[in-house]
């Protein structure tokens, strides 16, 4: 046998790079400074928290007084009283009856998904599901059956014909991409009706959606029920890092004792949650936060669709414009950034349609002027992106 | 039909906790404190970094200057100048060519297991392994053989019979249970010979084995190998929270673009990042804190063997006392606890062969004065426990 070197073990990345570069599709990090010029409309800060002096204060103390880490999982030394008062206020703030802090909103999906299903469940989900949940449902052992985007009658089919006893159905609030909601209502009472648990992932409701930021979960009246889980993540409107699962008291203790990506893992930072802690107060403090963040969205759709562009009607702070093809998708989102207006740009496979888009997002502390300036720059740049259609 | 209310949806989360409350193996959350008296043998601190001046005050001054948190995923905003300059730092002390920083070590591990294989792969996987990487296995849909603990014949019979033209080995370094070492150097000689990589997870080597801590892979002479792939946390030896991916710079650009614990997953919080770039500071500045670690870790394994208990012979940082069943495992850890000396407890479902033990963590900065109370208290509450084995 002659001696290999190993030099050729990963060869098949190098030809998978070529297909994903032929395709428009390669990605690229794009690190940035501590501080720019630039107008963010890509980021998940939709409070505009993530800077605020309050919120970065905290974290600092915490680190100081609490340790740069954990230490360890949460069930030996990674739990301190601080994750327990996030714990609490999180639950109280969004009208649970308890909640478990995660290290991330990633980690929290698979830890509800894994430990409230297994092989005697099966778990029907909306085909546009985050890809943590969809991870969740891959770990899940389910029977897992894929409904239509926000198909209501779908869903209900598919637990009444489910070969399973016990059943979870599983949605975004507010979809990633798009910013579309889901109908939490009758997915409730579809559970309800057929002795099913229902499982909202509320990343993008909470701190923009219900009275004073409370979530999707609290404004459709469901934060209380006993056959409901939140999911939720303290990264986005909370400015923070990390994630939680809010629901029935005896759900959050059986998480404890069971969900994998609890039990194995480091607990969150204490910098982190502090920040979450003190992200919840000053979202208490000023509940007009989340009704600006959700003004300045329906502002930007609104002139960009006077504008002759597809843009979606946002329903919380995700505004997206379709595109005509990922290199113009990704092409355009340079252009803006090359004028200093950041935004997202999602292509295949984050788009679960297969349709790029820019992704935009509002936040609380959007200025008049910031509106002004980002539709000018979409605008003009997108002409040449060949994304206008003009009124048909 | 009645109307439901819901209340039933969970009922059997209370049958599983009566089960568990009957096998002794209820677990409960014991947040502690900011300061404590009491002697810390549980966290996997272990060169006493979480609580370093130079390292919280990086943090503290991180989320003030960067903010609290990344605000999104690292291929949108989340990715800053600090990301990079800890992937460049993390790579360079560690021998690899490249590094990419995760949120987690559990997201690590997902992100390497599924990016690197797929259904034309077959998985190899000491039977041992840390739950993220099993969970890695089982999102990975390629085809998974489980070989007996350190067992290289049988993994070298696995990749030689295998239906699949790529190969992954995948284990732990030091299995974190025990603390028992992986043969790396022969798996990676066995990898080499069967046209596979090896992917090894270096979470409790970095920072207490290899030259200066640089851990196990690098003490093997592996870190610069083609087809080898290292995994880290930075929530063990380096004190803060994240974890990272270590290897040739194609299979870092790979995961960049496909890793779904990557891609889907907000970036790691600015506070975190910079308390593990002085950690590596630090250790670069202090090569000694490791070997002090692992010396503790031999001092508490010989003087608790002394005494009669079934302890394990430290190769890192991590030392396992056997107890004869999990309740007296409970009950010795609450003992110490009172008395104390906080200790990790292992039950089942954490211990991989069912045997629930203590697992005692040492530290760089344990002090001879520590090691005598540690000893003494376990040895006098290990007693009525019935852990000691008198020499047969
Ligand atoms: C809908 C949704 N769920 C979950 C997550 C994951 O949360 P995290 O970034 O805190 O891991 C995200 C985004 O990252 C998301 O958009
Ligand atoms: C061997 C091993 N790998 C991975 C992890 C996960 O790392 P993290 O806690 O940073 O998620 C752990 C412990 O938590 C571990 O012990």
């Amino acid at each position: 046998m002659s001696v290999s070197t190993g030099d050729s073990v990963f060869d098949w990345i190098d030809t998978r790079a070529e297909a994903r570069a032929k395709a428009g599709l390669t990605r690229r990090l794009r690190p940035r400074p501590a501080t720019s010029t630039d107008l963010d409309l890509a980021s998940n800060d939709y409070l505009g928290l993530a800077r605020d002096k309050r919120v970065t204060g905290a974290a600092a103390a915490a680190a100081m007084r609490w340790g740069a880490g954990s230490t360890g999982s949460r069930l030996v030394t990674g739990s301190t009283e601080l994750h327990t008062e996030l714990e609490y206020e999180l639950a109280n703030f969004c009208g649970a009856q308890s909640a478990l802090v995660f290290s991330s909103g990633f980690a929290a999906n698979l830890g509800a998904l894994t430990a409230l299903s297994g092989p005697g469940t099966a778990i029907v989900a909306d085909q546009y599901i985050h890809a943590s949940l969809i991870d969740g449902c891959r770990l899940s052992k389910a029977d897992v059956v894929v409904a239509g985007h926000t198909d209501v009658p779908q869903v209900k089919n598919a637990l009444a014909t489910r070969g399973k006893r016990r059943a979870l159905v599983v949605t975004d609030s507010v979809f990633s991409v798009d910013g579309d909601l889901a109908p939490l209502t009758e997915l409730a009472a579809v559970c309800r009706e057929h002795d099913s648990a229902l499982v909202v992932d509320d990343a993008h409701g909470l701190g923009v959606l219900g009275d004073g930021g409370r979530g999707a979960v609290h404004a459709a009246g469901l934060a209380k029920s006993p056959d409901v889980v939140t999911t939720i993540t303290l990264s986005k409107s909370l400015g923070a890092q990390g994630g939680a699962v809010l629901g029935p008291s005896r759900v959050i203790r059986h998480l404890v004792e069971t969900a994998r990506s609890f039990i194995f893992d480091t607990g969150l930072a204490p910098g982190s949650v502090a920040a979450a802690l003190t992200a919840l107060k000053v979202l208490r403090e000023e509940p007009d936060r989340p009704g600006r963040a959700l003004a300045a969205a329906v502002e930007l759709s609104e002139r960009l669709r006077a504008a002759g562009f597809r843009a979606s009607t946002p329903t919380a702070a995700v505004v997206s414009v379709q595109a005509p093809s990922p290199e113009s998708a990704f092409a355009w989102a340079e252009a803006c950034r090359t004028s200093g207006v950041v935004v997202g740009c999602f292509r295949p496979p984050s788009v679960p349609d297969g349709i790029s888009r820019l992704r935009l997002t509002a936040r609380a502390d959007l200025s008049e002027a910031d509106i002004d300036r980002a539709v000018r720059v979409i605008t003009e740049t997108g002409a040449s992106a060949g994304a206008v259609s003009r009124p048909r």
